[in-house]
Formats: structure tokens, sequence, C-alpha cells
């Protein structure tokens, strides 16, 4: 059992957090907090909660002792509080992009922010940082379009077979938050695809940052918003240099180079398209959350919908060299608070599903 | 612990009974059936279950011995196979329409075939059968529309507060089932409102025999296919005879006639509008599943989206004398599956929402 | 030829203005104007409109000299600007609701407004007001719901069939204007049904005062959002008195009571609907915009999207003796901007089409 | 004036065609055909043709007459009866993708089908092909997808500054027909987003043909169903060889290469990005239907639906050197049928806008 505290729960994030922590088995909410809406139940903002007795509260961060705090504080913000959240003795896992750069000067050009508490954090992305987050006090929850653009291509770095790589991104409307604005009103959002920070979106660089680990891949982003309310569905196109698949790459090892496996230049199309697919078997399995598809089939938006999940699918490679993976997330759930459940179970030793493995909801 | 078989799950009602019975602690899945699809993964048609590893099977009735079954097969079928299921000892929820009628010259009226097995079943709404449900061994569940449209009205019918009413439903998509047809076409349903069947849908009639068990109370319904994936909102119209409520309706008994809350002709309408939103909270009062709202909030599909919830708001007077109630529901879950898991759980002395619990999935 | 000027033009009304307006072949828009906006290109804010070389202007109403001049500014500061412009000499179509009561005091109790310009005006709806409306220097034009509503209904209420009526209207988001709110964020808009103002919206007051010029029926009106763009598609629930069809309705009179097509108390429902069906092509017979469906034909917002074409169809009864009666409209075409244009064709001596004579976009 | 037909009018195409020629003011429809619904009224397929009184027609090749006829045929149907029609004397503009590629045997790869009657067509994109369009008895009008990735690139592979090139593109589901499937069934799409033929759709060596025309580029293309009725937004990603941008592009000839707007390689991003919007600007300078954007702009499916403009913007390069231009057209219109007016307008000596110039349809 741990007791827990979400601080900023009157956004989208916090509500799912809510949602799906009041059902966890092993949790207990301590508090959730809101400036705006201080005393007034949550289901009366998070109008689906209807049942609940929460409240919310207008907490200092002195004031909250719980053993775990999610920050679902916009960036900037969560800054502000962790450093007393830590202080205090609770681990913290931030929903922000305040811990996301290791190096904090990118942070600073990015966000175009002086960062006023820079702390180690561990990049709350289990399928890279496991053990690390076990340990961690202080989580840098990933982003919703880097969880989905990362895992759909760590492979590829790892295994040296590219040098750039494009992610068009396809994301619900949630992802941009509860408050309304001239993009979101849904005259403008309906029946439309209003791509946006086409070249400079602040999640490229933070899947460059993880990407480059393994080889030096330079990380092409662009984001389009659709009339989705969630989901995060990313095209990865890349130009594989399919000669390297010959040089023994072996995914035991951290940038791998298999030892079975190999493939010389004259073989087809689809020994490559299998060798591939085989890269991300290895690379995922035993993941409870990752499900790699079948070579050619595509995932669904519907499909993770309201699930931790992220399906992994595409495979395929054209006439003219370009390999295409696909990836489908739920931006609030694998890409925020069903995450960020998944690092607390970790971080206190549940079950790494305990609260979070229920299916996606389809149709 | 219970075993089950699910026959016919290849539709939605299909795919979201396993989405839910997979997860529920005390349930044990014996087999899923489906002709078209045996031996395939049931991920395969319901891609959101992957992860799962159930196969589809071809199986006569006869092969089925599991203490509870539900039939999701389309009306007309159910019929068929219900009376051997009956046989082997199996508890059956039937999904379909064919045991909804207690008259079954209605049956034939309104669904335009004949019945080849009339038996006795319980009208499977346990706000209404409760006791019957526990040791019914055949439940009709409920039609979707029915849910919400009973659910809105049940204390008006109670309180002879009405002769007439009128239901104008909007209804999700999903709805309609999983086969594709041209009133489905997207083009043909986004940015679309379409009424169908709009004086002579199944469900009026069923909703009315329902009502009538109170009042003679005339049911009018109109459903309006709107461009959503689930849920089903009611608007009910109604002219409540408001000289009837000093006639001291008594809730606890079956059609009540209270003795406090008397309100004279001469009361103002709020005083009316909050008499007549405490005849809801009684009737609903310790109900798992149906919340009341607030005088004036407005339910919402994405309230109750993905759960078993019903939520009933609105609780207007016009000044023309019209009384405005409105319910939403989840069609697939309340309106069908969870509803079905909900008189399962009835019938196996299970906790009432266990493995429905979770709340409704917004935004 | 004639000159116009649109005042207010940046919002959803003014920008359909100008769409059509500067394809009329017989319109030279003079200025069309925004505080707001001034001197930028209209394509700037109405992106469709690129190519158009108009600039929004910042113009007191002295300053404006079109011989017609549209009024698409927010309820309340239409009459304040309304005096001079007729003062000047144009002739004035206001969009806004400010002239829609031709009781001043009813535009006082539902807009909540002090009315500080009252002013003998025409309802701008052709099919009831066309002679009128050509010697009219001051329109009102029409309330979306109004629009449709009214002429769903007319017939019923000029044959005194009818002594209560509920609309049930499932309304685009367009109708909610220009500028963002939570009502209109996308997250809360899509995959949902948004019953609002449901006992108490001003269009239904203003649905009321044109159906009483006939007979006394009380109307009872409840609006709701649907995720649709543009279209209201009206639902019209009503219990005629089939009894009165005896009584010999003779439509060429303005309460009309036929002389032919008499029906007894014992006719069957299909002479009634047949009957009723009547009363509507004879009513609209010739109009160039109102199309009479076939009887059981449901309208479909795609079929008039983007047209000024109200469809009316349904036309069925059930066994509890309601009519259904639909219409669909485009709230912004014909409830609003397009009627606008008709009115000037009216008033100009235009052919009554001329430019707005194009089909609705489907799909 | 022109006498048309057009054969194969009961699908999505044939209903826009009808829609834009009955009001086009220098045309005279002499028959519309379908088998399946000979004889009856357009407006019973087409709801909102309401009000026109064509009727189809099941006719023979030989049987019509007309000076220009449209096949809106399906591909491997167009060839069948285009040579009868042409040898009647009439000039076609087929829609299907029968006469697109000028290698028959590109089509017999990509379609799978004998080509039973290869001819010399012109490919009728007027942007290109606009003088060798004013003399073709035979148009093979563009595929929606390409119209919108040759208007999007077409300026960088006449200058040379490319070698590969990505357009991924996502698409409204009326470009995939009026006939219901699994694929366009309202749950599958709605909330969705759905790659498919990700590596091999037919339109992608349809694009290469005409880009290949100025320069090796290689097009790797992947279309993606979005939720939307019309519409199609393409992403163009590439990687510039700015370096080339100093060798003096002249756009006058037509693999240009321009004397002034010589770039050197130490220029900033600024520059290149000016440099490459100026190529856009003379390309389509004049251009009717072609409107760039400015930089930074992004062009929007709601400015363009229902007209036959394309919007082209973007414009922007980021860190990595990637470049990503942006177009949006509706695919109905000048993806398709509005297109094919355009052509017959060419053909015929009529204006060039005729019939078509109306603006797009926002919200």
């Amino acid at each position: 059992m741990v007791n827990v505290s979400i601080i900023g729960a009157s956004g989208y994030t916090g509500g799912e957090l809510i949602r799906l922590l009041e059902k966890h088995p092993n949790v207990e909410i301590d508090s959730v907090t809101s400036r705006q809406y201080e005393s007034q139940p949550v289901y009366e903002i998070h109008k689906n909660l209807r049942g609940s007795d929460l409240l919310f509260e207008n907490l200092k961060p002195s004031e909250i002792s719980s053993e775990i705090v999610f920050t679902a504080t916009p960036h900037g913000s969560s800054m502000k509080i962790i450093p007393d959240l830590l202080e205090n003795g609770s681990k913290v896992i931030d929903l922000s992009g305040d811990y996301r750069f290791r190096d904090f000067s990118k942070y600073e050009k990015y966000y175009g922010l002086d960062h006023t508490a820079p702390l180690d954090a561990v990049y709350g992305l289990p399928e890279i940082y496991r053990e690390e987050i076990k340990k961690a006090n202080l989580i840098a929850n990933p982003g919703c379009f880097p969880t989905g653009a990362i895992l759909s291509s760590l492979p590829l770095s790892k295994s040296q077979l590219i040098d750039r790589i494009i992610f068009d991104s396809k994301t619900g409307v949630s992802g941009g938050g509860i408050s309304p604005s001239e993009a979101f009103h849904f005259p403008n959002v309906s029946d439309n695809v209003n791509p946006y920070n086409i070249v400079a979106h602040r999640h490229g660089p933070e899947i460059q940052q993880e990407l480059q680990e393994y080889s030096d891949v330079k990380v092409s982003f662009t984001p389009h918003l659709v009339p989705v309310i969630r989901g995060i569905l990313t095209t990865a196109h890349s130009f594989p240099d399919f000669s390297k698949i010959t040089s023994n790459n072996d995914i035991s090892k951290d940038n791998y180079i298999s030892k079975e496996n190999t493939i010389s230049k004259d073989n087809d199309i689809e020994s490559i398209v299998e060798y591939i697919h085989n890269l991300y078997l290895k690379q995922y399995d035993g993941e409870p959350f990752v499900k790699v598809l079948d070579i050619g089939e595509i995932p669904k938006l519907s499909s993770v919908r309201g699930s931790n999940f992220a399906h992994i699918g595409g495979f395929e490679i054209d006439e003219n060299g370009r390999l295409v993976i696909i990836s489908a997330i739920d931006n609030l759930v694998k890409g925020a608070s069903g995450q960020a459940i998944h690092n607390m179970n970790l971080m206190c030793g549940f079950k790494e599903d305990e609260g979070i493995s229920h299916y996606g909801m389809a149709p």
C-alpha cells in the first residue's frame, strides 16, 4: 500500500490519474490539489468521476507528505515545487517537461525558460530505464509524442541502421489540455487536419536525446492535430542502411550487433523486413505494455484507447528503400498518466501492470 | 469463481464481454464462440484485446456446460439455442431481444418473427428486478434504448404523474453493430444526424411494457443516429399533471404515493422540480450504477463512456409545463455487456459492481 | 446592381455573407467592418476567402451609405447602430435577435436587456412575409432554430391541428459562433451530445410568436449541441387532434380550412398522413428553397450543407398518435446569411435565388 | 455552350460533377448514366441534388454523342468504353486511373490489370499541362493524392533540389467512395487514424512519374485515413541540397535554374526559406486555383472544402535540414470533379474558373 498525492489535478492528466489511482488496489489517495477549485468535489470538474468523494484542496508542497507525489503541473511550475517535495521525503513523478532534458541548457533553449532547480531525474520510460526507475526519487515522465516515437524506433537506433528519421505524428486534441482555445475550437478541428510547430516542437529534441544514446541519428518531427479526442499515431519514416544488416547486430548489447540473423546485401526485402521485425520482437520481449504486431499489421488508436498499451506495427519497405514503422498509444495513458502509474508501480515494487492492466476500449 | 461462455463473441457486445470478463476477478472464461472466425485468436477481430490468448471456437450449445452463458447472438438466433443451454444446466443471460417481451405476441408483432421457444425470463434491469434476477435461470438483458429511457422516467410512471412521454434519443453508431452498411458509412454519419424508425422502433414498446407496470403511460420514441461511437443520450419530454403532486406519493410502495413532500397546486415551479428530483433521489438511493445529478445539471456521454454508470439529470420545467429529464449511458456497457455482467454478479452472489466498477473515460 | 456593406464581418455569419455576396452577380461590396481586425485582409480571418482583396475597415455607421447594410453584430449591439443606418438611407438586414420580437417586452424578458431603439421591423422569413419583406426598410433575420422549427410546423398551426408542439433540435457547433469556449472545446463536443438551455432558450418564444399568429399553440423547445460543424436538424413531436381534419381546412386562407381532402375520424393513419403531407406540399408549392420530401423520407444535414435549402420530411404517426416532422437546414446559410441574402434579393427585386441557388454539399 | 454527359454518375465524383455542372452557365447536361439506378431521379441517390430533374439513364457508349463526356467509372471500366466514345467524336475526361500512366506497363504493374486499350492521353493537371489540355481529346484526370502532392513539390523537383521526398498524406473518407466497407465503418474511422497501403499505394508511382519529368527524385508515399469527410492534407518531407541553391535556378526554363536570388552556402535558413518560397510564388503566379500561402502559414482543409483551390504552405526547415511543405485540397473537387471541369473549361475555351470559382466552405 502506498499513499499518494496529485498536485494540479484539475487538468486532463490529473483527471486520468484520479480515474486510475482510485481503483488501484495498492494505492490510497491522500490529497488532490487545485488552487482554482479548492473545496469542490473532483466530480464537478471531472464529471466522469461522479461517485468519488475526493475534494480538491489548496495545499502547499510543505503540507504534502505522501510517499509518492505526482506533479501534473505545467512546465515551469513543476520545478518550483519539486525541490520542497523531495525535501519532505516524497518521491516525485513529474508529468511536466521540466526534467526531461538531461542537459538543462536544452531545456532553456527549447522551453524558453531559465531552469531554477536543476536536479538529477530518471527519464521515466520503463522500456529503457526500468532499473533506474526502481531506485529513483525523481522521475521525468516522458512526453506523449516521445513515448510513441521512441518506442517505434529504439531498435533502429540501437542497431545503427539509420542516420535520420522523420516522425510524422497525428495526435488527438486532449494532448492540448483542458483549456479552450482557438486551436481547439470544435469547428476548427472537426473535419480538419492541423499541422503545428511543424519544425520546432519541443518533443523533437526530447526524442533525439533518447535515440542518440545509441547512435548519431538525426530526428525530424512534425505533429498534426487530428479530429480525435485521444491517441497518438506516429508514422516513422526512415531509410535504413541495409548493408549494415550484415554486421551482426547483437541485441543483448546496448547498441546491439546481432550474431545470428545475418543478412547479406543481396537478400530480398522480405528477409530484411523479417530481420527488422525480429529486432523489435526481441527488444520488447516480456514487456507488459508494448505489443509488436505482425508484419504488415497496422496499429489502431482504438486498440489502445484508454489503456497503457503501445502497439507497434507496419514494418514495410517501399521500392525506394523507405522503411515505415507505426506506433499507437493513448496520449493520456501510456503517453502520460498510465506511464506515471507504471513508474510508481516500479518504484513501489508492485506488479508492473497493477491498476493499469485493462484493455483498450474499442470501438 | 464462476466459469462462463460467450456465444457469438465476434460482435461488439461480445467484444465488450471479453474485455470486461477477462479482468473480472471471479470469472474464468471457458469458451468464446464464433462460427466465422473459428480457431482465430480473439485479438485478430477485437484488436484491442491483443494480449489475450483466447481463441474463437465453433461449439454447439450441447458442447457448452459453463455455469453462466452469455448469448450475444442476433434476435431470432438466441431462441434457437437457449433451450438447450438451459437443459444443460447453464444459466443464460441473453443480450438479444428474444426474451424481452413478456407477452410473446408483442415479440411476433414487433420483430416480425414467430417465437419458437417462449420461456419465462426475467427482464434484466437490476434497478427494477434485482431480487428476481438473483434467482433467475434466464435473463433478458434489456435493450440499449430502454435501459436509458426507463431509468430516466421510472419515478414519473410510479408516481402516476404522466400519461404520455416522448423519448427523443441520440445514439452512437456502435449500437448498430460491427457490420458495415450504408447507414453506418462514415461519410453518411459524420457531420450528420440521422433519425431512423422514427415512429416504429422495437424499443418503443419495450419501454412501454416496463413503464406500464405502474401506470397507463403511453410511450412515444424516436432514435437518432449521431456521429458518436458510443453512448445514448435520451431526452425525455413529458407534461406531468402537477395537480397530482398533492396526492401524497409514497415512494416506499411500488406505485408510490408519498406521505410527505406534499405540494399544493399553487406551489411554484421550483418546489415542483425539487419534489420530482426527490423522487429520483429516493428511487435510486443506494443503486451502485445510477447517479442522479443535481437539478439543472446535464448528463454527458463522456461521463459514462466505457462505464456501467447511468447519469440522470435535467429536471427542468418550461413555461408551458413541459418537464425535461435527460439520461446518459454507454450503450455497449450499461446498455448491453456491462449490465449483463451486473446481472451475472447478482446471480452469482458477487459484489454487485465487481469487474465493472471503473469510472467512465473522459475526455 | 446593389452596393452593400457588412457590419461585424469577422464572425461566422459575416464570413458566410462575404463568401456568398462576393460571387453574387448583382452585388458590389462597399465595405466590411471589424474593429478588431481593422486593415487586415479578410482572408487572414476567414482563410477560405484567400483570393479576396477585401480589407476589414473600422467604420462608424455614419460613414456607411450602402443601399443595403447587413448587421452581423451581436444582439444588444445592432440596436445601437441601426437607427443611424436607417437615417442615412440604408435598408438594413439585421442578423441579431434585436428586432425579432414584435413585442419588445419579450425581448427585454428573454434577452435580459433594455431595448433602446424599438422600431418596426419585418420578420425575414420569406415563406411567411415575402410581400412585407419586399417593402421593408428593416428586416429582422430569423434565428437559426426558429427558421427550421417554424418551417417544420407552419401548416400544423395554420390548420389548427395542434395545441402543443415539442421541438427537439440538434445543432452544429458553428451556431455558437467563432469564439472558443469550454462548451465548444473539441474534447467536450466530439463523441458527445450536449443539451443546453433545455427549457429556456430564447429561440423558443421566437418560434411561438410566429406559430401563434395562426392558433394558440404552445411551443416547447430544447436544443442539443451535436458533434457537427453546420446544420440544424429539428424533430417536431406533436399530437394533432385528428378529429379536426374533418373540418375542411382551406389552405388558401391564412388559417386554412380545406374544402377537399376531408378525412373522417374513422380514417386510417395512412390517409391522415397523406392529408398532412398534402398541407405541406400546398404550403410550400413554388417556394424556391423549401423541399417537402416524400412521406417517410428523412432529411439529412448533408443534403442542405452549405446551401439555402430547407428539407422537410418524416410525416409519420406512431401508435400513440404522435406525429413526427423533421426539418434540416444549414444554420449559417438558410439559418442566417443565406436567408439574409434571400431577403436582400426580395428587397432589390432580384431573382429570389440569385447567388444562393447552389446545391448542398454531400458527402 | 457545351453539352456533356457523365458516365457512372451514381458515385461521389459523379455526384460532384452534377452538383457543379448543373449550375455551370455554359453547360447543358445531356445525360447522366447509371445501370443500377436506371430511371431514378438523381436526387434519390444524391439527396443534396433535390430540385434537379435529371434521371439516371442506362446508356451504351454508342448512344452518347455529347461534345464532352466525363467517365466517372472505376479503373478497368473506363478503358472499355473510352475508345467508343472517342470514335463517336466526343472528347473524354476520364476520372479513373486507366490513362494516368504514360508507360502502360506501369499501369499493369500497379493496377494488376492488362490494359486493353492503350491510347495517348494528356495528364489533366492544368498547372503543368495547360496547353496540351486545350488540344486534347482524352484527359487522364489526376489522382486525388497526386494532385496535392505534385503541386506541393513541383518547384523542388524543377529546381533539382531534392533526390528523395516523402509524402505523408491524410485523407478524408470520401476518397474511398460511396460503397460501405469495414474500412469505412463509422466506428472504425471515427476517433482513429488509419494508415493503409503504407508502402504500395498506386498513387505513389503516379506522383513519381510527374516529378521525374524534371529530376531523378524518388518518391515515397503513405496515405492515412482520418476522420474527415473531404480533403487531403499532404505533408511533404524532404532534405534539399541547399548547396544547389547557388546554382542559379531560372524558373523560366522547364527545369529551372534561377539567375537571381542566388544564395551562398553560408546563407542562413531564412534566406533559403525565402528562396524556396519564391520558387513557389513564381511557379504558381497567375494560376487561378493555386494559392501559395505566406511562409509559416499552414493550409487548412476547411479553407478549400468544397472548392477547386489548392493551398500550399509551411515552407519551414528544421535544425536537421528537413524542409516541410504542406498542401491542402478537396479530394472530390480539385482532386477529382472540379479539376475535371477545369479541364473541360480549357478544352472548350471557357473562362478557366467558370462554374468552379466559388470559395471553400468554412467553418
